[in-house]
């Protein structure tokens, strides 16, 4: 990639962050009144249900408290990162311990699932906050705690073998995913200046020799999202089943840990899923990212497995671009723009801002909602952050690492 | 309609079902190795997965059985009927007398969730056996006092107030929905023989007061899947969701009990159902029933909300036709031919038989399956076989009653 090409993309992703994304979530998203974040927007930015997902909770806290140790910003971010703090802190969890799923606006609990997600944006959160260098003292370490604490939460759960509360039978049929895995990874990844080397390492190591040995498939170039705990496949759609934007995902969390090692063996391994997965994932008829896709092209139980969602594109511009930074090769360069033009022309609002979260797979909007459930301020601003501090870096250290 | 087309119809519809649908079914969906059904099952009718759904066990033995009992067949729909009752009877049923959602091959349990359904088809599967004229006695008095085991057990957890296995906090958010209503009528309805009028009539009585008291809502000619439990709107997605093939599957349910009972002001009510179900549902961009709306316009939380899927036009086929039997107006015919249409254009496959089960909102299919978890021997053949009885009533009686 050319320096004017790095400095072009810098700026757009600059711009797109701070003058439309961020904006957009601050002035619709943040709920002054009751406290935490509305992410249930419509297109213009209205509120179509009140509903807080603890998800998001999490997620937004990571966001400003990120954007706060990044980009600085006057304490503005700050603000905004301590708001969501407080309700999550508040009204995320049970009296048991473990978090819910979903609040109402007041924060009185609506749902709380077997799942272990909104641990795990809760540690993310935590652990950003943790890390801020002009915070007070004080809170600091209460935020440290708070880190510790749901960390090994989480690490504890995701590592225990699935029980009485597996969604199937596992008397019957014995599954692990791979979403479990690559959370305590990613976890552990980013809390390792709060909960220490010597403690995170090791889970990142047995989580990369899994991945690698489990899920990760040579035999027909798939990545797994479950298969049977000795790595065994599973012949079941859910074992056949692949996502290539999860696959994405687990492609750059590993390539920032070889980047992070300088071990290219790793870097290696990690290009090859990012590889696999565009290869699979990619839809040769009308462009863009199929959700979910049968390894054997056998049919989805999924409805939605042809559709073109937000989030696994904004990973795969992330890995690209880092897989071109890392690598030097030209090919993810054009992989990169290949992704970007199709992403820019079918998932931004060009009237009221933002993206659109949902497409059909010809790549019109099957929804016009800039948030729900799922959507919200998290892997839009993310993507584009990352971006920006990369292609930042590419412009410091020339085109290639 | 005039006679012509009457008979033209009822031709259409037993083409249909004996040479197109059930040899689709009986050729790859009977598991003569297991037992039971195989629904899984690929555009070709290959098995692609061999998980048996524990609704399929009573439906398609609820399907055989009636075919047996309204088609007569020299015992070929009794034999198959049998395959399905050993199967269920055998694996459907936890210890604990609750019923299964999932189980492999072998009949195992892979999956047991909250709901209810699998005891709705397992009744509906006794109650058709137990009426069967010409089969052993001994079986018979089985069959019924199986039906009477499962509809009581059903209607004690329909009509329970929802607990602590709630999915939404009840404490927050009490909701009660249209399916157990619904599904508690239909099933006392179709075992009124079986269970006796002096138990269903009240309870069928029951269920249409709170139909139309909670569900129907005259000041914006909607019907809810989710209302209060004293019949207040709910301020939420899931209070303004509707779904018009569940309304219209609604519909026909009071229309066929509003024959029975020759109740002019019922049938009144159910049309009203229809029309407000068809205004909301047709897609006047594409055609076809929309699968979710939101009452109020706002975004649908279900991805899959702007889909065609082959159930909800099952249903209204055959609600269109009976509305047009019962009422004689012109424009339910006229409906009726608009929904013919749009359906024989886009479901069947004219290459392997049986219908695709779902569509991209503009009518290309989103999957070639022909079976899975939800889709198998049910809606479509119950709707050939319910138009092709109903034609050759009209056809009798003159076009209309």
């Amino acid at each position: 990639m050319n320096p004017k090409r790095i400095a072009e993309l810098g700026e757009f992703y600059r711009d797109a962050l701070l003058g439309d994304t961020l904006p957009f979530w601050t002035k619709h998203g943040v709920d002054r009144v009751c406290g935490g974040f509305l992410t249930h927007l419509t297109r213009e930015g209205r509120v179509w249900c009140t509903d807080k997902p603890v998800w998001f909770a999490g997620r937004a806290t990571w966001l400003f408290a990120t954007l706060h140790n990044q980009l600085g910003g006057e304490g503005a971010w700050l603000e905004l990162a301590r708001h969501g703090e407080f309700f999550l802190t508040r009204h995320g969890f049970d009296a048991d311990g473990r978090m819910y799923f979903l609040l109402d606006r007041a924060g009185r609990p609506l749902r709380k699932r077997r799942y272990h997600y909104s641990e795990v944006f809760a540690a993310l959160a935590y652990g950003a906050l943790a890390q801020m260098k002009d915070a007070a003292a004080e809170a600091v370490a209460d935020w440290r705690a708070r880190a510790v604490g749901v960390f090994e939460r989480l690490a504890r759960a995701l590592t225990a073998p699935s029980g009485a509360d597996a969604k199937v039978n596992p008397d019957v049929r014995p599954m692990k995913g791979l979403s479990p895995v690559m959370c305590l990874l990613g976890v552990a990844d980013a809390l390792r200046p709060v909960i220490g080397a010597e403690r995170a390492e090791p889970i990142i190591d047995a989580a990369i020799r899994e991945v690698l040995e489990h899920f990760v498939r040579p035999e027909d170039e798939s990545i797994r999202e479950a298969v049977s705990p000795d790595g065994a496949l599973i012949d079941a759609p859910e074992g056949r089943v692949m996502n290539p934007g999860h696959a994405i995902e687990t492609a750059w969390f590993l390539m920032e840990i070889a980047r992070r090692r300088s071990d290219q063996h790793l870097l290696a391994s990690a290009t090859r899923i990012l590889d696999w997965s565009i290869a699979r994932g990619w839809d040769s008829a009308h462009g863009g990212l199929l959700y979910f896709i049968d390894v054997e092209g056998l049919p989805s139980p999924y409805l939605e497995h042809d559709m073109k969602l937000w989030w696994p594109h904004c990973e795969a511009l992330y890995a690209l671009l880092l897989a071109h930074h890392l690598t030097g090769r030209a090919e993810y360069a054009e992989q990169y723009e290949r992704m970007h033009a199709w992403t820019m022309a079918h998932f931004p609002d060009p009237e009221h801002g933002e993206w659109y979260g949902y497409l059909h797979r010809d790549g019109t909007p099957a929804s016009t909602m800039k948030g729900g459930l799922w959507k919200g301020p998290f892997h839009v601003p993310r993507a584009q952050l990352m971006c920006m501090l990369l292609l930042e870096e590419m412009a410091r250290d020339g085109a290639c690492a």
